[in-house]
């Protein structure tokens, strides 16, 4: 790897301050994280008199480890974080994440001065760092996390870099029930040392990584933000939120990062610039990173619905029109393909109305047949349901079981099949389930995102056009 | 009651067509899920040769039956419905859910034909009825429900009548999972007898519905809906949402309920003179119903945001600016005040930022000053986490057993002085934590709402003041 936020994201060994026998300490609770997110390798509680912390050999000093050590975690009362950040500079400790708060986030000049102070520090002892004031980092392919948060989805192809931490870490539980998996996320806290370039950078490096979220309250170098993110743009997705840009959202970072933001539109120009696709919100950057992260470029504009139910279907129809996408009128030709297909109360211009149907098998043939006659560039199917839609008539019918376990391995089978069919052009479904239903966790494996309304789906869809569009854009430029 | 829906929708018995021992007709699950909905009346299968079914005593025709019964639900192939409906008529029966499709919504003459045909049949002998081509009704105040989707989760007080059975019942495992609630609802169908209007007049009656939502493709008597609407709204609040106003929803809804769509900006207007609040769709409205259906109306656009983490309370505080509400700069007196309650390193302008901290009891205090103090006309809170967070934690250390039992009973009542501080003014709950969060499901017990987002939580709020502009409006007409 070589780049110093790629050493902080794969450390073979961590010292950490902070943790101790005290459970409900951050550092503890960092540790105790640490631990249960399964990382390999070796961990160093340093602490000034506990002998063993969690289990773990306690030390004094990182100077007494004796082996070496690769990122130190400092989760530390802010006075105390440059007398061990010195410590670290004595001891050969070159990477690290310092998440205790205090710093230019407070306000005052003096938190400024202990900020110029620790990254004094760490130039003269050549450390480079993440933080102050973040939440630290979690890499699934180590695996490990350093966040307070418990069980992290690990997993899928997603990275963040944050300047807040809460939306690398407080997301978790809603990444879970909605079956998104999260790769590389960044909490870059005040960024006194690296920053979201540093992180663009390393993350186009990162070949697991196949789409980029930014959490930005401020750009503190606009230029090779813009160039590091345009050089990722050209390879991968990149989506940004940006909520600084009116009063009170600027009145909030201010306390917050203590990062001066700018103007709506300002940042808004800046984020084009450097090839973002804007969200608005988290969740909305999340479905898009989704989409993009799992499917390809949608290369036209024209959407495939693909529907057992009126209201969704129109609902689809609606959004993704509303998009600026079209959901074309298939020809004479397709329609009447798509016929022999489905049962007589069907409608098959587009969207497709398949009316009330059980038999969801039908859902690939139909794609297929779309796919291959190139009348679509992409296509959202509402409908699929899994075994547990059985549950009542379970109790009533125990002699349906043998049937329902036959579906339960035809189900998955049928789903590869569907996101078999679907490569080369986006699939997304629409549905109201959740993870408790076999059929929705199955498609989220497969990598084909589900979301729960129409309007997020036409959303996502358009996400995938617009870096069609932007890629092909970038691909012309040479900066 | 006397209306004719209300007597639909509290049935004390219901004869039903189409089920059977076969476990995979539409009847069959239709009946098993009215049956595990826990239907408290008496049932009644009618099947030609079958004497029992699901364990009930099955009847050749309901005229055998000998017994009253108040409604008929129907869910047969199309071409027997109208000589079922006519046996009805003879028996008395006076109540009907026609779920059977394949009348209006096929597009053919000879649908429509057969729509007149029941149609004339149950006006012949004074049948009211919901239907064809619908999913049926769910009351939690009986309760029951017919449709074919297993485990509502009924309660609350949000009602909705739809043009689509989808959005009636699909919308199942989403509600549970956010943690709402669903009182009543109404899947009109093709409505060849009672529409829309009779569910708004219904609605209104109601004491227990405090909240209604429309999914709308069409609206077949415009002059009645605008005056039922508008009765309805001075005293509770109408949400809708319609999707067939551009080319490919008025295709879709074509082919759905055979209702020809109008112009987005007609409806617009037509929704805005009945005195709805427009959705743009399902989730965007079930997030406002269920703000309206449990917080006060917000009397003005002055909104607190609470959080204990920087990148949720500056998400907060730019979309509801952005929402056209204020989040102003509190007093110098308030802001002291609130200094005084929090941590050191907390910022209490507005956004209140408490910067990571677990002690989450102290936003009742926080609240409670912010509501006398009246400088704000509402809050939403970010950070409330429950006893599920140390879940990483308890593995470790088993000593923090005892404690975290504590805060099981500590939270509940916590949570329920903070929604009891809140009363008269709204209170929202920003989190991405889940119904397995025992601190979030509470919330929901206590008609708090929670939502994942800052810009759901800042449109829910709107939906809060314009419901409060609209009723002053609504006041000062006569119809």
């Amino acid at each position: 790897m070589g780049s110093p936020l790629g050493e902080i994201m794969r450390p073979c060994s961590i010292a950490i301050w902070g943790a101790s026998s005290s459970p409900m300490k951050m550092g503890t609770i960092q540790l105790v994280n640490l631990l249960e997110s399964g990382y390999p390798g070796r961990v160093y509680p340093i602490h000034p008199s506990e002998k063993e912390i969690l289990g773990l050999r306690a030390y004094r000093s990182v100077t007494e480890v004796g082996e070496p050590v690769d990122l130190a975690l400092l989760v530390l009362p802010t006075r105390v974080v440059p007398e061990v950040l010195e410590e670290c500079g004595r001891a050969g400790v070159r990477r690290a994440v310092i998440v205790s708060g205090g710093f230019k986030e407070s306000g005052g000049e003096e938190g400024r001065e202990r900020e110029r102070e620790i990254a004094n520090i760490a130039r003269r002892h050549g450390i480079r760092f993440v933080g102050p004031n973040c939440l630290g980092v979690l890499n699934s392919a180590v695996p490990f996390s350093t966040t307070t948060i418990p069980e992290p989805p690990m997993g899928g192809s997603i990275a963040l870099a944050s300047q807040s931490g809460a939306y690398t870490a407080m997301i978790y539980p809603m990444l879970r029930r909605m079956g998104m998996r999260i790769h590389q996320t960044v909490s870059v806290g005040n960024e006194a040392d690296l920053d979201l370039v540093d992180c663009l950078e390393y993350f186009l490096e990162e070949e697991s990584v196949k789409a980029v979220g930014l959490y930005v309250e401020t750009v503190r170098r606009p230029r090779p933000f813009v160039e590091a993110a345009r050089r990722l743009a050209r390879v991968k997705p990149l989506v940004a939120i940006y909520v600084g840009g009116n009063q009170a959202g600027s009145r909030a970072s201010l306390s917050h990062t203590g990062a001066v933001a700018g103007d709506d539109r300002l940042y808004g120009g800046l984020l084009r610039q450097a090839g973002a696709l804007r969200a608005s919100d988290m969740d909305e950057m999340l479905d898009w990173l989704w989409a993009l992260s799992t499917q390809p470029p949608m290369q036209g504009g024209r959407v495939a619905v693909i529907s057992n139910s009126g209201g969704p279907g129109a609902s689809l129809a609606y959004h993704i029109e509303r998009a600026g996408l079209e959901v074309p009128l298939f020809s004479s030709a397709l329609r009447e393909e798509l016929r022999g297909m489905s049962n007589p109360l069907a409608y098959t211009g587009n969207p497709i109305d398949l009316t009330f149907d059980t038999n969801i098998f039908v859902f690939k043939e139909l794609l297929q047949a779309l796919f291959v006659s190139g009348e679509v560039d992409g296509a959202v199917i509402y409908g699929i349901f899994g075994s547990d839609w059985f549950v009542n008539l379970r109790k009533r019918f125990p002699g349906i079981d043998g049937f329902v376990d036959q579906l339960k391995v035809a189900y998955p089978e049928f789903l590869r099949g569907l996101a078999e069919t679907a490569r080369g052009k986006p699939l997304l479904v629409m549905s109201f389930l959740g993870q408790d239903s076999d059929a929705i966790a199955e498609l989220g494996a497969l990598g084909v995102p589900v979301l729960p309304g129409a309007r997020r789906c036409a959303s996502a869809l358009r996400a995938l056009r617009d870096y069609a569009v932007l890629r092909e854009e970038l691909a012309g430029t040479t900066a």
